[in-house]
């Protein structure tokens, strides 16, 4: 099978996922307050619109970094990524947690559920990535042992500070919970897997 | 008419069901509760995310599958095709009522309209192979009498297997009628029908 | 131009307008009654939602239809298709007014509704059809003075139909109207627009 | 990396993000009130769905524009698409929030998000268009340094246009800043960006 409905499919789910995040944006009765008291007063579900936003959007660039490598895919292929794509669009999910709740209980609850989401997304990408460069010449590719030996460290690193965030958001500081999950989606900007054209280990 | 349009149509369609699943996760106001009460609480619409989205997954690469065989559509495979996106799109609809109210009036109601949409839609499926297959040639494949026939156990099978899941909901056991669901989405993501490149039946 | 990405937005505005019907499908509370009460009790639900689905379905193969006679696109014919989809957009929203309003308030309002933005799409697909066929040769197609003339009856037919079921409905007889919008989405199952290669009007 | 999969993801953005806008379409209960009587007063979130419908249209319309002049992505430039959907996504929100306040609490706040947002999608498109007019080469397209001078005072118009609605609806004239907003969207529909086919600068 050739790759290219796999990734129109999953090009719409990332689509949709991202902008599902806009029906959590809403704004509270005035009750007389004035407009700049409410969009401050209201700042964590922009703030949580804004880290969503870009933490699905470079899954994006980072599935399509991937699945340029290959130009077919299999059954196991198509597995792996729905199984990714499962995290990928529960993501609206804790991130309409966060907003709703960071003010009213603390947001202990929705940040751990935030980032329980990122680690398991992370492993989602850690298997399609490993499968894509393990399965390289069976999937029209060409085999990159060097690529997946170099990508260790940033999958590592990113799994990691997920987890110790949802481990600070767990032991009660959700507010830093939620600047380390912005902070990794602002460094993720500029990060990237080794993409098939730029990739020395190529010949 | 190229089948294209058609695949890309359905491609949005099936993407767009999927994510549509995210919105009926919700958290309850913790009341007191601890975090890991309200997240083991509520395991019934988690359990259905994870079954209806595996669902859909499946279902979106078994269409896959079966508009591989052919180039062209035309205009009684798209209304087919119509009807059983029809089934597709109202997915969500039962794994809503399920992840309602499966703790709260015992799921009967939720588990036996899940069955039905289920029912339905592997009529869809079965409708559209039984199609494409007779009309191969004219849409652009190859005449495989082989590969349905081989296909009728596999489509009869999951029938049958809804149909059972149906009336063991409808019997008053709702949560096992949901196991069997889970069970068949499990077991379709390894069973799949004959792709056309392996398929033996082709020349 | 090219019109491949015209397409595909149209697309997506299509499949996403299809699902979003589902959103209006909701089970009432029980209270007491049985299963196959509630299933018969709110049939006018089930019933809009095929309706307004094969209609968005049928509108979709149309508009795959209209745009296979050309292969670019200019900036009139992005704005009538802009017009055009605004209406099919439109089309959720009358249709969850007919599933919430039939029993309770009559469903005059609805229905009327329903039809004045159906009596909207029709004239978006005209003119579309019209822009489209006569201009086809700065479109990249070829002019079929012939199609246009020989299509005048079905697109008037549909129009005054809809027009019809709206004065029904305006004068107290929604069910009848709704009846009549399903019977037209039928209808349309089967009769279509002239394809660019079945048309005898090209050489 | 091809500008294919970065244009797929854009038109599912942005034909989510146009039909969403139907989500916020409702019908007050008719308590007695005639048909007319509730068409006619809640004209405010009909008149917010067709601006808001037509700038997402035009901003998709623009879009395509800018990327026909380019055959490949790279990274900068799929960082600054994804800012600029996250404003094209946002546009729903400010919307809904115009549906629902105009007519109850007067709608400054509305209005004057609404403006903000758009101005935050303004300085969005002038950075996509600066980005792949001075990059153009390694973006495979050519430089057109003649086309991004003759662009600049569309983009400062209009952004100047949207300064002067946010102020007016900030000092407490809502319904004015709307018709402005809705006049900038119709005066676009015919103004736009250079081509690549017709550009002047383009030997």
């Amino acid at each position: 099978m050739e790759s290219r409905r796999a990734e129109a499919f999953s090009d719409g789910v990332f689509a949709i996922a991202i902008t599902l995040l806009v029906l959590d944006l809403r704004l509270p009765p005035a009750h007389g307050h004035t407009l700049t008291y409410l969009l401050v007063n209201d700042w964590p579900q922009y703030f949580a619109y804004v880290v969503s936003f870009l933490t699905i959007g470079i899954m994006w660039m980072n599935h399509h970094t991937i699945l340029a490598h290959i130009t077919r895919v299999d059954r196991p292929l198509l597995v792996i990524n729905l199984l990714l794509l499962m995290g990928v669009v529960a993501i609206p999910f804790p991130t309409s947690l966060v907003a709703e709740e960071l003010r009213h209980t603390g947001g202990v609850a929705a940040t751990v559920t935030y980032g329980l989401v990122m680690i398991a997304v992370s492993f989602g990408f850690a298997g399609l990535w490993i499968y894509v460069v393990t399965h390289a010449e069976r999937l029209g590719g060409q085999a990159q042992p060097e690529a997946l030996r170099r990508s260790i460290p940033g999958f590592t690193g990113g799994l990691l500070v997920y987890v110790a965030g949802t481990l600070v958001a767990a032991f009660g500081a959700p507010l830093a919970a939620l600047v380390i999950y912005g902070v990794l989606a602002v460094y993720y900007l500029f990060e990237h897997l080794p993409s098939p054209s730029t990739d020395p280990g190529q010949p």
